[in-house]
């Protein structure tokens, strides 16, 4: 599945020789014939949705259009069209389709130009937050159905008011690129999601391909076409194989890693070469599942944190500075960090009671922290973190560690040896690597290694509008990583546990960390900087 | 478009290894990897259709079935299934889309048995009778889909009928092969045939391709194909593919020519490496456009004629042997060849009065010739011809003549050179040649010449069904074919002139034919025999 030579966009612009007696071609093949000619490697094809109104277009146009064209194996489609004279551009759009939020990004398809990003709720939200009540729900009664519908009502709803935003008829978005994990993208298709979640965990496709739009449901053009992102198994979406694609992870001489992180965490590691991926559950606190004060990322969630001053003032920065309502994932490993480099919290996460003084406090009988005070937040209730809380967190992180430290031992590294470090995923956006190294969830290496890639999923998307080459590429990532099972025998319980400790029970990993309770603040080595991610 | 090594049938069975922890392909890709080892030159897909039942089907059949698969272009599709022990079979339909009758062929697809043969009329019928009626119909408001779903209605309730009578469940029908004029094939498919009437005369499509049979709206089975026969152009139908598909012109050593008689006469002449034809109107007199008696060939049709003794009795056959009701093409045909052969008319189809005797009578102030009398025929009224029906019958006949020598001179031959000469199109399976060839229709050819080949349109779409690789022959047919624009100029108004005597102005291109009054029936040469068409 070559694309061919490079090509700028899934654009080419057609003149037609108008029909005479000496040449009655049909109009399907007289258009096919000169596309034929530009494309040469492939056959080309009109969508069947586009045939009715073939006749009479080419004749309002006067033979000659421009035509949106996607390579589907060994054939081009044509999924859209408009006259060569038309102002106004063909469009694509690229989706997002996240469990808890859904992306858009509208593009002119011509240019590769963003015209417009959007975001919703995931509609199927309703039904469950997560994957797993969503798959059961769909076992009932016209269940499957309910979720497509949601879903795809969800996205139509958005479609309307960004073409209306932008001022573009809806008939513009010729063609989709959607990546999303795997049982989101079975329900939009409408797929049994059934034995995704039962052990052997299959899904019903691992290539959706590039089926019509309509046929899905979607309010676009005619014709149009949606690249679905494929998948390597149940657990391995295609918003990882977006985030591969974006990142460049298959295209690049030396070995680098990419992780998303979310309520799994999911790892590819590997060059131009090779690829290698696992996933593990590297628990809730990392999304928005510490208790009582967790969210996710909204106005008013707490993403920063630093303790300053010998009196510990905490200096806290929320999304859109909104009065503080939670403490969301990024918050969270900020505040960890911060409470062990000012030696709040000891090496396996406990409180230190002569460190902390008047913000731990007795609540519900309990030991909590107070993170911001009642007067400060928006409810007017304080909000405090316990001892569960920084357990639930520290496993997280362990967890993640593990991973990394599992996965690069397969193919015979460490995490230290990274050049690259890619952080996928909208909350690894956030995460400071820092704070990330000073807890030991990630590996000490220097900042400048560590490659923040925003909405990976949805920038892998836009990829796919923008490079038609990128479409191959997708179907050679898939096809060359190679899942590797989590193993979870007592090596990987052994260096779990030892990687439950603050960073780690071997701080020669962590160089950088400075053990708490020497010093206030944590002192690097020459040469490495302090900074925000680069991205 | 080749279809790979020489395969039996479009069915292949595949029995997948069911899924595990350390294999957890999805359902579609287990499915489509063991197809792709059998199947090897070309990528392998599913019908989007089937996907959905996919996760239940393979667990059902416990991951052993039999599939249809029909090659698209460099795709072999998955287009129907049934579990591997199944005692019924995956069934095909082949279609003859006439402008007046719909003939329908149910076979088994596993073994090329035909299971039943059924017709029923074109239900457009009731729009107009003939192509022209039925474009401009078209055009008027929901036109075109109502002439859709006339025809779509009517080929389902075939399907029904079929389907009870031979008790195979209609979703068994995975596969149909459907040929029929250029009008009638963008009817179906709803397409704009606005074009095709008017100059320069442009389909919407020379390719149809293997649509989806749901998409057209017929009820078979989910998923399954339907391959539409390509056109040449608006006079060049896939009913005329499918013959020559059917007759093997395009794989003879030796040049052949290939005649479809109706309306038109569409000629086809060539051999394995190449392959010229034309369409020119033979005039209305070779189907049911005899004025008063002429009919279609339905039952009470006379469609043999013998004047016998010295008395000159007509012995006539009819349809069924009902009392006749009228006089069909071949019957037409028959009755000229014998009046002339017996005196009754001249070289000039005139009327011999003194040959005709009583039988020629004044009927509302013209001479008309009795061919039934009244208390013979089904209404009580004689079956009367006159002489405008006979000019009418020389004009068709010289038509179709002057046709016939045009396309040989156009590469050197004469019709006498021809080796074989197939007659198609359901009409043209009725023809007697001793008749054609005594009124100079056809070349003067030794009879074992002449091989009818019944309805070659629905023949072409049985090999289709039964035969893998006559799907790459007929696509290569459609674009090997050299259409030649009939040129009405001088030389072939020459040509047609000299054809408008009976047998013609030349009477050595006819040696067989004897000329009238000199003896009572034509004397053919030693070695040449009378008999049947052979079929």
């Amino acid at each position: 599945m070559e694309s061919g030579p490079t090509r700028k966009s899934w654009i080419e612009s057609a003149t037609l020789t108008p029909p005479s007696l000496a040449d009655n071609t049909a109009d399907q093949e007289r258009l096919l014939n000169v596309l034929q000619k530009r494309l040469g490697d492939a056959s080309v094809r009109l969508d069947p949705n586009l045939v009715g109104a073939l006749p009479q277009q080419l004749r309002q146009w006067d033979y000659a259009l421009r035509c949106a064209l996607i390579r589907d194996g060994e054939t081009w489609i044509v999924c859209g069209w408009t006259g060569i004279a038309d102002p106004q551009p063909l469009c694509g759009l690229a989706i997002d389709l996240g469990t808890t939020r859904i992306v858009f990004s509208l593009l002119n398809l011509e240019t590769g130009q963003v015209l417009l990003e959007e975001s919703c709720d995931n509609p199927q939200g309703a039904i469950g937050p997560d994957v797993l009540t969503r798959i059961h729900y769909a076992d009932e009664e016209n269940g499957r159905r309910h979720l497509h519908h949601l879903v795809v009502d969800g996205i139509n709803a958005m479609i309307a008011a960004l073409c209306q935003q932008a001022a573009i008829p809806r008939d513009r978005i010729v063609l989709l690129a959607l990546a999303g994990n795997t049982a989101m993208t079975h329900l939009l298709m409408g797929l049994d999601p059934r034995w995704i979640i039962r052990e052997p965990y299959i899904p019903v496709v691992n290539r959706p391909g590039i089926p019509s739009a309509a046929r899905l449901g979607l309010d676009v053009a005619t014709g149009a076409r949606i690249v679905i992102f494929p998948n390597v198994g149940s657990y391995f979406g295609g918003d990882l194989i977006a985030g591969i694609l974006y990142s460049g992870l298959d295209t690049r001489e030396k070995t680098a890693l990419l992780v998303d992180v979310g309520t799994n965490a999911e790892v590819v590691l590997g060059d131009r070469n090779w690829l290698i991926a696992c996933a593990g559950a590297a628990g809730p606190a990392l999304e928005s599942g510490v208790s009582r004060i967790g969210t996710t990322a909204r106005p008013g969630a707490i993403d920063r944190v630093r303790i300053v001053g010998p009196d510990r003032h905490f200096e806290l920065r929320t999304i859109e500075n909104a009065p503080p309502v939670g403490i969301c994932g990024s918050g969270v490993i900020d505040l960890a960090a911060q409470l062990f480099t000012r030696g709040m919290i000891d090496i396996q996460g406990r409180f230190v009671p002569a460190a902390c003084g008047t913000r731990l406090r007795m609540v519900h009988g309990e030991q909590r922290l107070v993170v911001a005070e009642a007067d400060a937040t928006a409810a007017g209730k304080a909000l405090t973190i316990g001892q569960a809380d920084l357990d639930s967190l520290i496993r997280s992180k362990a967890a993640m560690y593990t991973i990394l430290e599992t996965i690069t031992e397969a193919v015979g590294m460490t995490p230290a040896q990274l050049s690259t470090f890619f952080v996928g995923g909208t909350f690894g956006a956030f995460i400071d690597p820092r704070s990330a190294i000073s807890i030991g969830m990630l590996p000490d290496l220097p900042l400048e290694s560590y490659r923040s890639l925003g909405n990976s999923s949805l920038e892998g998307a836009k990829t796919v509008l923008r490079e038609p080459e990128s479409l191959a590429r997708m179907d050679r990532i898939r096809d060359r990583i190679t899942y590797m099972e989590l193993n979870v025998n007592q090596a990987f319980m052994n260096r779990f546990s030892a990687a439950k400790f603050l960073p780690h029970t071997n701080p020669e990993l962590f160089p950088s960390v400075r053990p708490p309770g020497s010093n206030h603040t944590a002192v690097r080595p020459a040469g490495r900087q302090k900074g925000q991610i680069s991205g």
